[in-house]
């Protein structure tokens, strides 16, 4: 059995409210499900290796040079195959952080740090913290979130900048990943493309599964201004990793109108912050996120959500946080009124049984 | 951009006839093209991690436990598991073969050996000369193709036998790649089943995408008796490997009914021997293949079938082989005619221009 340690595994249950994965709850676009369906009599032959369509559309979208971009089977892949391609012997990651991180490093044989957000800094990215971090271990490889995930707080532009000029000196490459920027309201795809383009030491990864509900799908890419990492890790791992209705529906998806992403946003940072309102009610301490999830620490263990069917991303398993913490998606108002209802009762539950 | 090495790369070329990715010259399924049309509207959730209706339905269908199987983004995608998580330090494949093992085992850090099958023995294995190997580098890993790539010879059971007993002797796993078994008269999914079953020491890898004309889905899948090496590849590289639409694809695919199989070997078997037939009237050297495709030794080059639209896999590029060799994908009676008629005008004007 495939060990697992993410949100998301919805399988062999019934009737599950998912809070564990964080996707757009406005849902797919019409477009990318058609493209799916389109795509079934189309896939017969083998993806193109080079992926040429897809590639020229997202070139136009992103205002990014087709060479600079390397599409992966989620982005998940790709930290695989940056790792691997790269093969840094340390490496920094920014925690608590997306777990692959670590198992990608590691499958590289790379000796891992860590620099932890805290509690007290409201786990927002302390950069002065990280760069004497980044002086002291002198890594290869620097992974960080932005927004971080789970706490989902944002690192400023100029600090990022700052990280990454830091980082050149020691001669490491960093790993932005911005999976979930496109739900930070004031921010967009243009995030820190600028700046990745014309430097040789940052790649931006990006993932397509979450903006636009499409996790099945699976498909991410990164961004990356370096023409050698470039095609390190265009030929890391196997030759087809984008299946032919990934490609077509990340075609359609390059293709979807900026009302999607206005509409997402507003729903989401309007859920977002009754969510917010609603755990601080209940004696959660919250943390301040912009992304399409929130971040909180429970006074009591929340296990018997599960007899309710809901299902939160518990973040025990995240070095650097301990048991107490969770992550939940926003998701529509009336799952998130679900979620709250379902959590004052289990409290509730709690105190009586502890009375 | 990506170095490629493969057949199939029909992009960014229009009209193109292409011989040169050996898929099922019936087609694709339409129970397969149905479920990947159903799996537009159930690809939000992420896959699951764990597979359970596709291994399931699998485990019914090829009669293996459901803990004997994993699956992956095509064979491909598990060639480089199961080099990352069993990380053999000297490996030895069996040429000629797909070159993705020799990446696979490269990517890995491992040594690698070679026996090559040979002209004289009709790139037939030679047993005894590969077991003599087998015991004079004593690897960790063998590789083999069954039926061969792209020779199409499949090795006598009794041998392959003798060849993975000889394996456990020096500790080495023998990953048999049967990608195009399907095709072969006389066999079907139950090649090397049981034998697989029985030892510790073999890995069976599968192709969904050959036999159901799907490569554009990215489907593979691996059977062995050995729970070590099945947990160790399950947890290698990402946890989400199998799309939506692919695990959809591979239920329905398991699903297909005998008639298919009877008609593909049927045409298969036809169209091959009329190939061959033509092949060797136009002065080709041919050998035996039992797969979907033909394997043949030109004594002109073959540079002028690209301008007819026509694409072979020349097998310049494999170890061993050199430019004269060819294969071509047995397809459908009129597009064969057609390769047959390009060759002889190829060869005609080339016998003009020399003479």
């Amino acid at each position: 059995m495939r060990e697992y340690g993410h949100g998301g595994d919805i399988y062999g249950q019934t009737n599950i409210l998912d809070f564990s994965a964080s996707l757009n709850p406005v849902g797919m676009p019409y477009e990318i499900v058609d493209a799916v369906r389109r795509s079934a009599l189309e896939s017969s032959p083998y993806p193109d290796p080079q992926l040429r369509r897809l590639r020229e559309v997202a070139s136009d979208r992103l205002g990014v040079p087709a060479e600079s971009l390397v599409f992966g089977n989620g982005a998940s892949d790709l930290i695989y195959r940056i790792c691997l391609a790269l093969r840094p012997e340390k490496a920094l990651i920014e925690e608590p952080a997306f777990s692959e991180y670590q198992k990608g490093l590691e499958l590289a044989g790379c000796e891992i740090f860590h620099h932890a957000q805290t509690r007290e800094n409201g786990f927002r990215t302390d950069a002065d913290g990280l760069m004497k971090a980044i002086a002291e271990v002198r890594p290869d490889m620097i992974f960080m979130g932005c927004p971080s995930n789970p706490a989902g707080t944002v690192v400023d532009r100029i600090d990022l900048i700052r990280i990454c000029d830091c980082a050149k000196n020691t001669g490491a490459t960093v790993v932005i990943d911005r999976s979930f920027i496109h739900f930070v309201e004031g921010e967009d795809e243009s995030f820190f493309r600028e700046e990745t383009l014309e430097r040789d030491n940052v790649i931006l990864l990006d993932s397509m599964t979450k903006i636009f509900a499409m996790a099945g799908l699976r498909l991410g890419f990164m961004i990356t201004g370096n023409a050698g990492i470039c095609e390190a890790v265009e030929n890391s791992l196997q030759p087809w990793p984008v299946s032919r209705p990934a490609e077509e529906a990340g075609i359609a998806a390059f293709g979807v109108g900026p009302e999607f992403f206005a509409k997402t946003k507003r729903y989401v940072t309007k859920e977002r912050a009754y969510l917010l309102e609603g755990l601080g009610s209940l004696g959660m301490e919250t943390f301040d996120s912009r992304a399409n999830y929130v971040f909180f620490r429970s006074p009591a263990d929340l296990e018997g959500l599960k007899d309710r069917g809901i299902l939160l991303r518990y973040c025990g398993n995240y070095r650097s946080l301990d048991g107490s913490y969770y992550r939940a998606a926003v998701r529509t108002h009336e799952e998130n009124e679900a979620l709250l209802e379902a959590l004052r009762d289990v409290l509730r539950e709690k105190e009586e049984s502890d009375g």
